[in-house]
């Protein structure tokens, strides 16, 4: 079975089967990783050029790692000290570095817009590392693979995703990607922090955490933005812990069983106690992880093609 | 035929032959460009140290995909937190990383005099990627590529630079590699932009842009630093497009087959036209594509040597 | 013989024969990078991360160039655009890097405390890149492989150390270093830079440099910290050159074939004279390239362990 898909903007438009190809190849992919040598050279003499015009030392440190453990070329280009503070357009930044002839781009942007200004000037794959308020495919895709492996389906499954709903890129690729799979999903937060239109997205909607705890088997608490607060979105850090923070009491709450989720970087003692954060419940670095082993197979199943499964 | 030189520190000293042998080995190496696999074993095992004084994101990555390409391991060194601000003189930075014996450096410096501090203590080969005002050799062969490509030959042919003649590395490099190749060149700008001395370049100079153009085969349009305008050379951006951008209108009075050059990044709408930068005539990016042909072939005859020939 | 240790911390606690294992590593290091291609496979599929949370371009550069000349991958994290930038805990840091599986850390950290909250949190190998004011333990081991290379050993060889004793980590390392092979030790400089507790490290302590020259075999200058200079522990650079300056006639004090040695980078007129730097009982430029060979060697025995010793 192979990849249809040419790049990786988003979870939506991914169909179940889609879904379970990566997970089933990231698996692959990991076992790579717990190699003593930990390369392959399927992407040997493929330029992957990562282009990152907001900062990210993790997500881009992940998929860098992906790129060379499958021996790819990279190239790291960042707007620091780039021809756009000359006054260069994005599309001219963009058209430049395709005569470079790169194989794959994988760009953070502040705007979901830039990879549909992109796509008609590329010959190179696109894997979206995150684009403004849009989507992050691979955060979605790691976090359904640690699910996967903790939880061995979706249909059914109760997932609560907990906390500034509005501006977050991983809600709306995790949603997605949940519903796809048959899973339940509830979204809670202060109200400030809930978009008008997320009852129409076919999920549950509360601000009562507590409340909507009950017997969730995820439990995925989303990072703070601690520039929120001066915004006025928030009233105060500890007033946020008091209602909306995970503790170990109200983990208590959820499915014996359940896990818990942050995507990082963790706020401690805000959106999530430390003891949790520690805790056997929590399944936080296994995410990082797996977010290896995801961007790879992504890599893998857009770069390499049907044409290379005999050989490699 | 071997390239019978240490360095790649300027056009300035290479005969035709010299050209033209590096002309000839850059389209080789641009076939390996165009392969699935975009990558050949000449350089492994050898270090290429990328030391930039000035930031310069386009042509690093050139020259970065460049070694990259042909298996050299490469150290990107930039003076953001190196040891110079430490107050670390210049000599002793480069003798420190001589220590590390690099096989060569590819440099960007503000002063030309740097190349010469540096000779006499290194082994390693030095290419220049940009001294201050004097020399961006790899530019102008990157520029006479293309310009074969579409032309066939130099001799004779008629090429136009246009713009803010005396600060341009690019329009030195250019003059002397067409004055060696046979070609007839004209500069044109405003009477601030033109240095007094042009004239003895053995070449034409003029301030009128509309006359300048007739008959031209090749048109190269320079990018107009902005910084200048503050500088008072310049009485408004707009005032300039108006004498010296190239537009559509003005593209007509050129040959018919004429094409457009620019060693970007391009200011839209002040030196150059959108339509005319997209347009038909115009092989701006063909440039940036011949950028790491035309690296990996310096690189390659630099670095390979004759001894490699028959191997690789 | 293999090396026992699983991390290099520092060099207290490694024995004679641990540094003697290390030093003759080196010099079969030393070899690879005289070679014309100087690469070989051992740590080809290893992964090794440069966690740089203070800036330092000439050690991270000679330890990328090591890591290179291995074959290992290189991931450079430092803190400029990280997550700790986002209020990230150091650990949380580590715990995430931990699960990209790298074989080895490369630290510089500002205190000497990282490597303990690193360590029961790794599966990786640790190499002290240098932390805070503690040790620098390959700068040491740079320097004994520059120093055995001149003088053949260390068995009562005197050895004098000039400089702000205080602040230096490459100091404690050299102590620990110098009095585990036999050497003699003084260390000299203004009282305002010598620790109280000098004396207990069982070397000689003075303030009289001119008197301190006399004999010794080995004469290693340190870095004075221009910032020093406002925090009030020197009265002047010129000052500070006047009397604890390196120069022609002092150095003649020292023995006949007495070597001059300094970390770098060099404040040239303040703490050595450029003749001296430059003159023929400078070894300054050999410890930079024995750094590359020692690091090598470092990460060969630490990460090759003695199950490649057949195959590599």
């Amino acid at each position: 079975m192979t990849f249809r898909h040419r790049n990786l903007l988003g979870i939506e438009g991914l169909s179940a089967s889609d879904i379970t190809l990566i997970l089933d190849t990231a698996e692959r992919m990991r076992e790579i990783s717990e190699r003593p040598l930990k390369k392959v050279p399927t992407l040997r003499g493929k330029l992957v050029i990562n282009l990152f015009f907001e900062s990210s030392t993790r997500t881009r440190s992940s998929f860098e790692i992906a790129e060379k453990r499958l021996s790819a070329d990279t190239l790291n280009f960042s707007t620091s000290g780039s021809s756009l503070s000359k006054g260069e357009t994005f599309l001219d930044t963009v058209l430049n570095l395709e005569c470079m002839k790169p194989d794959c781009y994988v760009m953070r942007h502040g705007s979901p817009g830039a990879f549909s200004i992109m796509i008609p000037h590329t010959k190179a794959h696109l894997v979206n590392a995150g684009d403004g308020a849009h989507e992050h495919p691979t955060q979605a895709l790691l976090d359904a693979m640690t699910i996967r492996r903790h939880k061995g389906a979706f249909k059914d499954l109760k997932v609560l995703i907990v906390g500034d709903i509005s501006h977050s890129r991983v809600v709306r690729s995790n949603i997605h990607l949940l519903k796809t799979m048959g899973a339940h999903v509830t979204l809670c937060g202060p109200a400030t922090m809930i978009p008008p239109h997320a009852a129409s997205l076919g999920v549950d909607v509360t601000t009562d955490f507590e409340q909507a705890l009950r017997g969730q088997d995820v439990v995925m608490m989303l990072r703070i933005q601690l520039e929120r607060q001066t915004a006025g979105l928030l009233p105060s850090l500890l007033e946020y812990h008091k209602t909306y923070g995970l503790t170990m009491d109200r983990l208590a709450l959820a499915a014996d069983d359940a896990i818990v989720m942050h995507p990082g970087p963790m706020n401690r003692g805000v959106e999530i106690a430390s003891d949790v954060a520690d805790g056997p419940a929590s399944v936080i670095l296994e995410q990082v992880e797996n977010g290896v082993s995801v961007r790879m197979a992504i890599l893998y199943l857009l770069l390499s093609g049907g044409e290379h499964e005999a050989t490699d």
